[in-house]
């Protein structure tokens, strides 16, 4: 077989790890793929930039076009980010015939379906497995390991900056504008962190999941998301003193076809697997009817690891090239999407309140769960000390949204609650 | 496409899962196949054997040949057990052009090269997802989700059985006899658990996930193996205080070419992601050269869990069928087999030895570990109460099991050494 030109669009940092395994690894990727896979020509912005690799600078082009166009180029691996001009460049590529790989997350979130089904008419094939919790094969277990079961939920640990900064507001009793801070000083977060720290990088993941996992035309829309920069030490603290950790967990759940997808902070029992997973690594774990409980933990990102997952893909393309089968494997949602109103989600709460110290304010409290139908799990009372003030922290058993909603709306107009401080989801 | 006909050998607790996934799953798998599947035929021992599911009587057979005969049959799903007739059955089937998918892990072990090279030849499928680690898609990560990484190491909790037990004499401080008679009744350990707590079962597996990470033909018999029958309450006790969870692991190591594998007692860091798998679940560590550290998490048997890698495998069969691809998929090994030597394995070690407690036998003890060049990375030391003796638990540093065979030697020789009461390998 021919050796398979690539064109890599964008040498950053994934890109120069694609570099390094592809040249690294070309004698196990040969006996794998039964062909020698070539980096033809890579995409940079400026060709006279200093790098941390050795590379023919005859490669180097700062013209797409060189890529996208030319005809002996097989594949295109776009590490490049972006959404509007990754997206030019993929479907001209595809219109050319060439296969694609990408670990763009906003570009598949948003435009996944569109790039799919010109895909499937070019016969074409699109991967995406580095998009999602970087060195983890969690798209081939949805697909591939998974397609006999029906999967129910999908809870995961998706983005590694907000996993890093709760781990460490977990185990130093730091703050978030600290812990953040230092982030950024390490290169785990952005110089403008928004994406991340609210939650947004985590709902394109979990559209990307959702899609796949239900088999549903989820949308980044239908995702809410909630991000951590509101976390309080105290909520941290009083979570460990139950028996939990805080995590940003991106939920997707489908009961009997009515599926709902959200991003937030949610206290998570220690005895839970996802719970003992820190720093910046990532995890998924998945919930299937016949399988029951899974998880799949690694690094969520990383020149290294999130390259292992485009080549991996690369491999897949080649592989296809062998059996002439590209573009024949990708299998498009088939299930309507019906999303749940908050009437039909449920979940247990954490919630904390700063109220008045007084005889009667639990009684009257506790009163307008029941009013709504919403049961407890527990309530603890700690009284602030020399001051009129007291914090109860309740836990709700699972609640609809709607009912949760009235609860805290009512709460916002009694005078003897000072404040409603945190509400969080609550799993395990 | 008209409907692929599958014949079931074996209608036990995974066999009635699977036909539980293929009818109750039948509109999915459809959609995700493009093919109706039917089970047609199943082998049993006794047809009038009453069951837990309502199977028609006249897809029953008590004679493999109306299956593995009959061409009608397009994929085999072997759930039978056993080797030798298990062997025959799926021989004759290849040779008849069929299908296989099996969660045999005796006779993958065992035989894997003869089936695989059998189906290469008669172009057919031979799949066993399900032969490792149950409901956890561990070999499809291992040949799909890692194929453009190096492995260098894989580490499985890959037997419940062992793993509910150590888990229980961890929680409760209780005796491996005890918990071993509560695993009996509960049916989680059978009436001769040999297999299990010897570690056989485990072998058998790390024998095919060592083969299929490192690209090499790893034999059953290259797989020392050391069970869990000779763990202490005090092992497990000491191990805790030193921030050690007991776990019987699988471990395959590949340097540069050389490889290892083994199954034994092992004490795992609390703070790896191995040490909090409890109960029967399994969870497989993989550690690839650029992905880095990742892990796999699920339930390791049991009907449905285990029938979901099998109807998955099936799945592929029956994609691959569409594609007209069955057969060109595997990957033989390629890689020679070069096994470690003693002198090339080295790992951690955990040391209890009880000892007459006097003066300069420390000294006399750490001096043989000197001489042969072990470094000791803490000694602790236990008077017992009372008596005129003492236990001294020590972790070495990484040492070749050549040196720490030598050291023992020694010490089997020394009066002032009253007992080498335990020695297990030390991982995290």
């Amino acid at each position: 077989m021919k050796p398979i030109k690539v064109g890599l669009l964008g040498l950053g940092t994934v890109g120069t790890g694609v570099v390094r395994i592809v040249e690294g690894h070309q004698e196990d990727l040969q006996r794998q793929t039964g062909a020698a896979i070539e980096i033809a020509k890579i995409l940079v912005q400026d060709k006279s930039k200093a790098r941390s690799i050795a590379v023919d600078p005859d490669k180097l082009t700062e013209n797409p076009w060189d890529i996208v166009g030319d005809p002996d180029i097989d594949v295109i691996v776009e590490v490049m980010g972006g959404v509007s001009v990754a997206k030019d460049h993929i479907l001209t590529a595809l219109a050319g015939g060439k296969h694609i790989v990408t670990a763009n997350k906003d570009l598949m979130a948003l435009h996944g379906a569109e790039i799919l089904a010109k895909a499937a008419e070019k016969s074409c094939d699109v991967l995406y497995e580095a998009s999602v919790a970087g060195g983890i094969p969690i798209i081939r277990t949805l697909v591939e390991g998974f397609s006999s079961d029906r999967i129910t939920k999908i809870m995961g640990i998706v983005n590694g900056t907000t996993n890093y900064i709760l781990s460490k507001m977990s185990q130093e009793g730091a703050a978030y504008a600290d812990v953040l801070k230092e982030a950024q000083q390490l290169g785990y977060a952005e110089a403008d962190p928004t994406s991340d720290v609210e939650g947004l990088d985590a709902a394109r993941k979990m559209t990307i999941l959702a899609t796949l996992g239900f088999h549903a035309p989820v949308a980044l829309g239908d995702v809410g998301a909630k991000g951590i920069s509101q976390i309080s030490k105290e909520d941290i603290q009083y979570g460990k003193q139950l028996g939990y950790t805080v995590k940003l967990l991106g939920i997707a759940e489908n009961n009997d076809g009515h599926i709902s997808v959200s991003v937030q902070p949610t206290l998570v029992k220690n005895s839970h697997p996802l719970a003992s997973v820190n720093g910046v690594f990532n995890a998924v774990y998945v919930y299937g009817e016949a399988v029951g409980e899974t998880m799949f933990y690694g690094p969520g990102a990383g020149e290294l690891p999130t390259a292992t997952s485009v080549v991996a893909d690369l491999v897949a393309v080649v592989r296809n090239l062998k059996l002439g089968i590209n573009g024949r494997r990708v299998l498009a949602p088939y299930k309507e999407k019906k999303l749940k109103t908050d009437e039909q989600i449920a979940y247990k709460n954490f919630i904390l309140l700063q109220v008045e110290d007084k005889a009667g304010v639990l009684a009257q409290i506790t009163q307008i769960f029941a009013r709504h139908e919403v049961s407890l799990e527990s309530v603890v009372q700690h009284p602030d000390a020399g001051k009129p003030q007291a914090e109860i922290i309740i836990i709700t058993h699972d609640a609809n949204q709607a009912s949760m909603k009235k609860v805290l709306d009512e709460f916002g107009t009694m005078d003897v609650i000072h404040a409603i401080k945190s509400v969080y989801r609550v799993e395990g």
